[in-house]
């Protein structure tokens, strides 16, 4: 019973069944096949927009490759502190941009706020030698607490970084989680309310590794191949990529997996709010709940065979838990019961 | 029937076994899982020795990644003028070392002479500050030529190499080929000649996409991990890439499906260098096939439905032929069969 | 009458001669020159150890070179949020690096607190795949707010930084003007307080464009000279760099030059700070000055026609005055003058 | 009696006197100043052109900042085997581009020949995402063979590069002389002939350390001036860089300079010439030399105290020698003198 992470689980059967069929056959290689022409075709249907994409099979990479279209190896690329790009890739980003910098911004849920990002953008030096140039902005969507930014607030952000000219990034390995929370269309969640390019993840939810580099301006996505065959992204045998995605367009799977990833978290995270002495430390929106557990409680899980990270510093006594595409609800179920064992033997 | 490449076959019914079989239940991420840790131990077992070992998706991701283990950014690669790091990676040895200079030399069959080597290095510039400074010498077994380094070649290589202080590393794409056609062991073949780092290939030869990068000599590993997380290389759902090496090594299969498609190829090759008009631009032994046929012979097969490319100047003539590990021996039969009447006509 | 910073100052006297005399007769280029032996035998007699030595012509450059010594591509650079290597070189250290990270920490008076480097540290993620690795840690000194860090400080940053195995940088482009605050010697603030390595300024004190990075721990300098020439700095004819350096060294010039700028910057200050409505941003304890002048001073100083730079936020009034290693006190008189007069008539 | 390189010689004595000059006053930094405004519109109307200027301090730099602004990173340059980018920069253009190929090219005395490059181009994989994509051309003149490329020789390489799409760069470290063999204006040679970009050399024909990076297309010069202060070229006090380039301009001291250092080479190898055994190996049509000497008259001057590189093969028996914009013609008298001298005890 491990909630450590979305990407403990396995993959979705749909996506198994997928790999299998596409196995069959001879397919021409580097993505000159139908099934890499199908998937860009649905991910312009799903989006109702002009796409340009590129697969490749971790969101490190589609982040980074994304960032590296939109920024100079001089750029100032603007995010949260807490994320993925900022904290968890090892300098992808810096590495695939030639070294430019991440400037990391605080605010609330892991959330960009306007108004920080407008400070600081006053304040950034454009047009001056001595300095980094602005290049663009990227979010978060769900944020790496858990919360789920609305395309209002989505567009609040890009509001400011279009005063300044700048492109707005968005990374969705939960972005499944996102909608499946919000009840948008996808096309609200990103173009409609400014979003440039989109790293749409599907590995954390059912797939085994693929991600697709979403260009809504395609304009940008000049050198977008270039980059990722450099960047050894380019997979031979692409319609292995391609088949995941299929599986996990069709029939909206990819929405079917993260409604229940949500559902179970916020199931999760409504019995342990009941719980005395635990405190929810951000909104759960998505299937990531951020909690502070009595020490009884956490060591009591753990005891119990309940496999979750400690997160931040130690200090603070939060943990992590994580629900994924196809968490059992009795494991959830037996989370419950044993946090409201253990809470009832410390109080 | 098409025999463009070896990555425009499939993959092995054992190793989609093995992914569906690694789905089930949770595992940890990042290579975290005991399937990592048993493929791991299966290529130290492999190879006889102590080795250091990267899981990667991409034969460019293993070699790139190789290289810049073993070359700082004023480093000097040595390495054969058709060889694919050189020619057919979009720069990404160039990108993950930070800009080092790939230095491309003749040679018979796409191998590297120790002579040529030799003259070379004399005259490099070691130690002086205006130079790019020799970093590490890469050859490819078996050769993009689809010829076969013995140990004995590979050694006379290394002996120039070590002879200037520089480590060797294996391109090992067509790894299995080479080995199922020299019937020498893996060991033979790599650290026992002299190779401080293979880039041991699986995706052409059954898997979907998987690369292990094995260092013998561990202390060039030191950052190898570092730098694949960096690149966007290191999966999450690790287990799956472990999965496909598992059912790879597992019963020899990598050698199985070598050992079919070097049969496949020697005899398609056979048939054709009979037929009048042909003639064969490089030794068959491995998988490939480069030939040149009469236009007549060229263009027959293709009416007929036989798919393969043309090779390096339009104005030689040449055709390369690949056979897979799954090429079903009635194809080539049939291409055989289409090859002579199509010969004949001509005549 | 320019008070915007010490490079709008021209070149000691000592040192254009010097450049003249060094014209004469042929000299062997690349540093393999007799000057250039003497400015690096100088340097160790200097510091009192053995050193290595690069000479460059900008201070960015012996920042950039200095870290690209001490961190990886995946590195982490520990430095203060207004460093000039954080803000005013477009990147530099991220170039030279290959796409390094740095850190931003705050601390009064742009002095990094070892309590914060140590808690950042602490949380660092030394080790873990997914962040980036503690590399260095780069101090200034004389700092960008004009404070000085004394031996002590020094040290106790040292301590820190050692803790974690992390090399120490010292960005000296004001390097004089600390020394002549403290009236240490060069080595006490330097390696005898834990520093690695310094980038010694000359540009701003006196010479055209030359400083000199100064290895302490000369197995970090394996490959500098290397990084030098590749990223073009290099000089073919060094000994115009040699002979800037060896007169700046001679009798003293670096110090004397030191004190004259921190005597009139110290005495501005005095003059300023008896002035109703001024105070004060930081110590002065070099040569610069941050002050908040009430609005009818800081613009009538302006129609009088002295020259400075408004600082940060332009909502906080701040502005930087800088006096140089030849700035005549008559105009620092003059200055002061106008300064009282202006404050008067807005009593 | 040294004839190893030009950059062996001193400085000008206006270039002396210029940056005397220079230093006198307050003068704003980063190239705010007057002079560094003279220099620039000098140099529009030496060129008749309207054109984009940056000023560095080497000839590697300059020549690296104007290929980054040709090539992406995934780019190729197309460059003569022998060309100063390719051998004496310890890969700065692969590190200013951020890990561009350089694809080097024979061609007789350092000259690209228009065929070669039209076939190298021709099967160059333009478009293909496997290959890294023709960026740019890059030619030396006068070339490092001491050759020098006519305007139509120019031209015609240009016209292969220009059917490719590829801007074409001249490495004009050696200009001065270039024009002043020919007798043409530098407009002639540059723009008029095609040239997009010229490093405009002055450090060896009498500066101390000054070139210019002049862009003839400013549409390509966009980001210029945050890479070259990325990379450390940007000086804080500039105008000393003009000033050079100001003396340097001013009654075409730069042509004085070259006529002289051609002529004195000119007399010298047709002396050398004269004697028996001495071979030229490349024509000499600028400042530089290469011949074979016999042995007995190569040992014989340097006994003599005559300093010169061997140069390449030492089985070749080549040397090189240079005249500079100051080399004294009772130096090139002793030397032939001592060299028939030589030549008569051999024979």
């Amino acid at each position: 019973m491990n909630f450590c992470s979305d990407n403990v689980a396995g993959a979705s059967a749909e996506v198994l069944q997928a790999l299998a069929n596409a196995a069959a056959g001879p397919a021409m290689p580097y993505g000159d096949d139908p099934l890499t022409a199908r998937v860009e075709k649905r991910l312009a249907e799903l989006f109702e927009a002009e796409v340009a994409v590129s697969l490749v099979a971790t969101g490190t990479a589609a982040n980074a490759l994304a960032l590296a279209a939109l920024s100079p190896p001089y750029g100032a690329i603007y995010c949260h502190r807490d994320s993925h790009a900022a904290v968890d890739e090892c300098g992808a980003p810096e590495a695939f941009t030639g070294g430019a910098k991440l400037v990391v911004l605080d605010g609330a849920d892991a959330k960009l706020e306007p108004a920080t990002l407008e400070a600081t953008l006053r304040t950034s030096g454009q047009g001056v030698v001595h300095h980094v140039q602005p290049a663009c902005v990227t979010i978060t969507n769900a944020t790496e607490a858990g919360a789920v930014y609305t395309p209002d607030q989505v567009l609040a952000v890009d509001n400011v970084a279009q005063h300044y000219g700048l492109p707005l990034h968005m990374d969705g390995a939960r972005f499944a989680n996102a909608v499946a929370h919000l009840g948008c269309t996808p096309a609200e969640l990103t173009w409609k309310a400014g979003v440039d390019v989109l790293s749409f993840g599907a590995t954390k939810n059912g797939c085994l590794a693929a991600e697709a580099v979403v260009f809504f301006r395609t304009d940008l996505a000049a050198d977008l191949h270039f980059r990722r065959k450099r960047a050894g992204h380019l997979f031979s045998k692409m319609r292995f990529l391609a088949a995941q995605l299929d599986a996990y367009l069709t029939d909206d799977l990819w929405l079917a997996n993260a409604r229940h990833a949500n559902a179970e978290a916020k199931r999760m995270s409504e019995g342990l709010s009941r719980l005395p002495g635990v405190r929810l430390v951000h909104p759960v929106e998505a299937n990531e709940i951020f909690a502070i557990l009595p020490p009884g409680v956490r060591d009591g899980l753990r005891a119990d065979g309940f496999a979750f990270y400690d997160w931040g510093d130690p200090a603070g006594g939060v943990v992590r838990l994580i629900c994924a595409f196809n968490t059992d609800p009795a494991d959830v179920d037996a989370f419950l019961a044993s946090a409201a064992r253990h809470a009832e033997q410390a109080a």
